[in-house]
């Protein structure tokens, strides 16, 4: 398979920053493929990005390179990572925007970024983007072994990945991701239920009851507010050809409860 | 030629859908060229999406495949389709967004997609995008023939493409499209008119009265609202470095009337 | 080095416009390399359109082709231009789009686009990106000289590219850019200053006195406002885990001056 690098920043796209980080990477390597994963991660959201890179890296071809650059921190002394996992590898600020990667595709080999010979020569502290992990996911594209970048560790900051309380006939989870279309994601998932089948189950989110989910959105009612497994095998409360989340006006974190 | 994916959803780019299919397709075909029309369609607008396909395919090699992804019916009995045009192939789900292709692009031999070999093994039913387009867009790209894919149909859901009245000196249609620059494209198009001299029609649209369509934008003062012949061939109605939608106030389907 | 095209537009992404320039772009040259910079550039924003190519394109590969198409006059008696600087080919109407450009990385070959047989037979006159600049960059990414699409001039439109006034002990300057995190960028650039140690100085900005700029964002506690010197070398006034436009609700061109 050939390498890909993957871009998931939250640069937005109305500046010269992601055009920048392509720049750079393609004088390195003109030949490896890019793809932006997203760069609308709202400014400075760790959890969302955690979160966004968790479910994106899946599907990409074994051994690609993903970016992810959500980095309040720029500058500081917060360490840049290159993290190697079973899945691929992943560029990225130590500041457990890699939490659910080390949690979920674990074991994994963590690199501190230290070799000063693959940066830029940089201007200012504001964009180790361009400076340090661009160059870098292009060196590494170009068939670097991980451990030329610097020294392996083995303390990333990591947050608590939150997961369901199952007791008995009931699972608590919370709203974990919110995606465009106004789906409310949970983290309760089908490998935690007896059955795939949730005709007989109850829902209870903020002031809602929901009985009985459903198969496929359509299976509600235009307007009608239910929930289904989705497609990384969430509960997913949603709104058939509506907005959930403008509907129930639930935020992140919300708790969400399933009586079995 | 090569052949180039297309990609036109409503998914947003600020969730891991879109980098998401481009990891599928590029699993099964790493050198496949994708690209972006837009992932902006507005949630479940069909006939949104179904003119921004039929405006963007001819510009694209012959032979590239349209994966078209608005699909509030995922998951439920709605066919997914695959089309084959006489400019190319267009994957995409049976509930009327190939309208105009039908229409403009046809005769067309089209296909339901049944071969579940060709599918991702999916967790839920609601992102056929990952699980059946872009996996059989990737295979189409590999060289593999459309009647591999299912069987061919005949019945494919249509909704009737509105077209202008002629009558006597007047020509009615429709606003069928909004564009980002605020700009009312109608259905009116050039080869309706016996010249492409607009200078001395008169267009109504809402409370207006434009006397005198112009040859380009800054034939027009600036502010002022008029009406030109645009790219695609449309009698458009703008306001010069403004936004006639938002001046006008006007809506998708508004009347236009033109005064030879 | 392998060319590479990239684009810069206010076409938005909702639109059949960008999937268009690519098409266009792939039919003449089926192997290029396409980078979009961003096609958010505000409606007809000709400065900010100025600014963000003349910080885009410096990390590209020598010889990348830069297609700037904000474009209000597009159809009128504006010219196409052809510009070849030290860095690269840039092609864009004759707006002064590209004044930093002629400013900064001169002396430039100009040349006016007039060569129709390189063009596309048009509809309208509203989309010369698609009609004129996109089959242009195409032709000239596949190895064309730039000469042979039309003659050179020595008069391009240009705007005035404003630099701080330094005085004794005081350099005053001007806001010319605001990016997506709401930092406000200022003509003032770490060249200008004695040492590029901000501690020592005084920033003043609208109603704000700011003491002891900070050589990185978290230097500056969350919610403070303070300056930093960026990514392209310029201070920039910064709030800490926020927007400092939004906070200190400051306009584009807003005064900026620092004591040293």
């Amino acid at each position: 398979m050939k390498p890909v690098i993957t871009l998931t920043t939250d640069f937005g796209t109305r500046d010269y920053f992601t055009g920048i980080l392509r720049g750079v990477i393609l004088q390195i390597n003109p030949d490896i493929r890019i793809v932006d994963i997203t760069h609308d991660i709202p400014p400075f959201e760790i959890k969302t990005a955690a979160f966004v890179i968790s479910k994106a890296h899946r599907d990409f071809p074994r051994g690609s390179i993903h970016m992810v650059v959500v980095d309040p921190g720029v500058g500081s002394e917060r360490r840049p990572l290159l993290v190697v996992s079973r899945t691929g590898f992943f560029l990225a600020p130590d500041n457990g925007v890699l939490s659910y990667v080390y949690e979920e595709d674990g074991p994994c080999q963590i690199y501190e970024i230290k070799e000063k010979k693959f940066f830029l020569p940089s201007s200012g502290n504001t964009f180790h983007g361009r400076d340090i992990f661009a160059p870098v996911a292009a060196w590494l594209s170009t068939g670097l072994e991980a451990h030329s970048f610097g020294p392996a560790i083995n303390d990333p900051v990591k947050f608590p990945v939150s997961k369901p309380a199952l007791t008995q006939g009931n699972i608590t989870g919370n709203v974990v991701f919110i995606d465009h279309f106004g789906n409310l994601i949970s983290n309760i998932r089908s490998s935690h239920l007896p059955s795939p089948d949730l005709k007989h189950l109850t829902l209870k989110i903020g002031e809602q009851t929901l009985k009985g989910g459903k198969r496929y959105y359509q299976e509600a009612v235009k307007g009608e507010i239910s929930f289904t497994i989705n497609s990384s095998g969430h509960i997913e409360i949603f709104q058939n050809q509506g907005s959930a989340v403008k509907t129930l006006e639930i935020s992140l974190d919300e708790k969400v409860s399933l009586t079995l």
